[in-house]
């Protein structure tokens, strides 16, 4: 593990539990790979004990983008937040890597699937997922 | 009507009916405002008959945002694509309205309600979201 690698994890916070138990499981993986600015934002006790108002939230995530090596995270589900930090990652010209799992009747934005900044993966299983994170990191490495 | 006035309507492409007849309202509604660069995209033709690649449609509506003047529009569904393009036009420094009908057991992202280049305006009519269209213009105009 390099701790002077940081990595900006992203995701819809208010997922159905099974995107709950996907994002802990990208997070354990992330976790092997550098310190993750994000990733208290995404426990249980975070969400029901957040007092910062909606200004000291924004602007301290993108202040954790800016700071940020590359940001690692799914676009499942749709989410303003995500999108908006995502474009905010592409204009500063970080390393973006989205993990999406297909489901049936809905499409991926194509302000995400199109952007030239951001590198989209398909997974369907955690594991998956897993090898597609050691793949874009070795990548990074070169 | 100002036909010099360009304005790029957002809004979550794939919401629910009720939605979608909102969207129409503040589209009509809008178009007595200026020339709305984006409207066609919320047509069930266009859902139906879209070829351009992701890419393409990226670019064309990041440059139908440079092109605006004002930007419009509807974040009560959640919306990768919108978030996206909140944060351009954020960056761009454009006059941005993001119009929002609160529901039980929801939130608006922070990102959206956090940031100091958007304003959000709480609503639960389409004549309520009219009245807010005309104050912004009229403070536009000032």
């Amino acid at each position: 593990m390099n701790n002077s690698m940081k990595i900006y994890f992203f995701g819809s916070i208010w997922g159905a539990q099974s995107d709950r138990e996907i994002v802990q499981g990208l997070l354990r993986h992330l976790r092997t790979k550098g310190t993750v600015l994000s990733e208290h934002l995404f426990t249980e006790e975070y969400k029901n004990s957040e007092h910062s108002s909606p200004k000291e939230i924004h602007d301290r995530d993108l202040k954790w983008i800016g700071q940020s090596n590359v940001m690692v995270g799914d676009v499942t589900a749709p989410s303003l937040g995500v999108g908006y930090e995502l474009r905010d990652g592409v204009i500063l010209a970080k390393p973006i890597l989205c993990l999406y799992r297909p489901q049936e009747g809905k499409k991926l934005s194509a302000m995400i699937d199109g952007s030239p900044g951001i590198t989209v993966e398909r997974y369907q299983s955690l594991a998956e997922a897993e090898n597609l994170i050691n793949d874009f990191f070795m990548e990074l490495h070169r």
